[in-house]
């Protein structure tokens, strides 16, 4: 009997349990620490794996990520040969297409600043833009870029979207590549942010990128905490050049009390939350790439090792 | 030479006196008082009309509200006879689209509580819930309440509908009546008000229908606000009856700074902008009224004097 073995929240780790006892009687689920025989173990879906998988694991087959994304993982305790598999499943992307959306039309219908009027008992309308009028830009066009970007054009907004390579989607005007990023953000009214983070989008939400927006800009950031530089962003509200900002991840997490972002009344602070794995669709797509593996098809959301998502 | 008068904002008049002279240079546009020949009017669009109409204008034809609604007409200063149309155009319905998905996304996705730990620089994740678990009902299932439903169950929500006369609406729950609203109540947890003003639905949104919801129902308002009892509405949301409140309409507007709505914690307040009519597709919608009328079609949103809308 093959064992799979879980080491993340325990909590959610018991309706893993329940979705393999019911669906693969014939495998010995397992949650960390409980690891059972080392040398049955064939999987292994971890937030943050152990460093010395190997060794441990002498007949380990796949390593999955019970996130959307890997840079959790210090990917060189997976062996090159090993296939890393990023969470993709319908908790994810349908989280994500929900708090795009709310965070895109909050901005969009100019809720922050009725927030702040009423906090001053101040009826004033401001008013309305059509949707088609709306320049809206994303960053990242992968399986959770794309879904939000068919979500969004339902409301009519005139929609981009970036990404390291060129990418085609029906109704989205694409650009690819730091030679067009500028272009990108020249026309990009409200951004949204979902990029992976590598060493190339560290960082990369900084002074340069603000200013290169059209002034007045809003920004949600859904994507991870050290793409933002925090002084940047302050410094671009306080300015004007960003008008609003959504943020769904920082650089710490949880953001320390004392960090400004929280009393900005430019910034609505989210934990994290946008997007949250569902224990029983993500052990349904692990288990469905489980099969994709042993009958010798391409898992879903393999990651590649030279781009780092 | 027939004449149009539009009585309404003047501002907004000079948006469809342009589009009024692209399209129909036969017609005579005037904007309220410049009325001209009263003999010649033939049509009158206002957000008011005047009390004696029939009198001032003896060969009228249409009166077109400017509004979604007809609740600010006297409805006796119309003759019988004469058609009364609302407003149904784009910028009505789209506006009403993102309102209504926003809000139902901010109460879904727990959006009012983080507001409230942000302010206590609190990072304190709430578990998401599917959307396919959350019980959506909207009040109302005219144009507006049918496009705002068919936008909600793009996102999985589990959608009814309530209405005065019974409708059938594909993928939505439809109750009917007075016998039915109970039970369309006690299965919704997030409820949203599209009802037009009547003699039947002034003061609707009251302790009764409150306590009818399940505890701790989210409330959107976006119909009128002498539909809503505000007293009412302060003890079920001190109560934890309703969880949190948005509200678009109130009575009067603008909402008193002394009124204790614009304070409580767990109320949104927006001045009345959900929907509001672009001046340049509201022209074009009346412009196809007026084409319809004069080959002798069904205009598009004829108000049944029996119901009042």
């Amino acid at each position: 009997m093959s064992t799979f073995i879980y080491k993340a929240d325990p909590a959610r780790g018991q309706e893993w349990a329940k979705v393999f006892a019911r669906e693969r009687a014939d495998v010995d689920f397992r949650i960390w620490p409980d690891i059972g025989d080392p040398a049955q173990v064939r999987y292994l879906a971890a937030w943050e794996p152990p460093e010395d998988i190997a060794q441990r694991f002498p007949n380990l087959q796949v390593v999955f990520s019970t996130g959307a994304g890997v840079d959790q993982f210090n990917l060189k305790s997976v062996p090159e040969h090993m296939p890393l598999v990023r969470m993709i499943e319908p908790g994810i992307v349908e989280g994500m297409v929900e708090y795009a959306v709310f965070s895109v039309l909050a901005l969009h219908r100019d809720m922050p600043a009725y927030r702040r009027q009423q906090a001053q008992s101040n009826w004033s309308p401001i008013q309305v833009r059509l949707a088609q009028e709306r320049r809206v830009g994303v960053l990242g066009l992968g399986s959770l870029g794309q879904a939000v970007l068919a979500r969004l054009r339902s409301f009519g907004f005139d929609c981009a979207g970036w990404s390291r390579s060129q990418r085609s989607i029906d109704g989205v005007t694409c650009y690819a590549g730091q030679a067009e990023l500028n272009a990108f953000l020249a026309r990009t009214d409200i951004l949204l942010c979902l990029l992976p983070l590598t060493d190339e989008t560290r960082g990369m939400l900084d002074a340069r990128l603000f200013n290169a927006l059209p002034r007045g800009a809003g920004l949600v950031h859904a994507g991870r905490g050290q793409q933002l530089n925090h002084a940047d962003l302050l410094a671009a509200l306080d300015s004007g050049q960003i008008g609003d900002a959504i943020l769904d991840v920082t650089h710490p997490e949880p953001l320390p009390a004392d960090n400004p972002l929280w009393r900005h009344p430019r910034v609505w602070i989210t934990p994290h939350i946008a997007s949250m794995t569902r224990p029983d669709t993500a052990a349904m797509a692990v288990l469905d790439n489980m099969r994709r593996h042993e009958n010798g098809e391409p898992v879903i959301g393999l990651v590649d090792r030279a781009k780092g998502y």
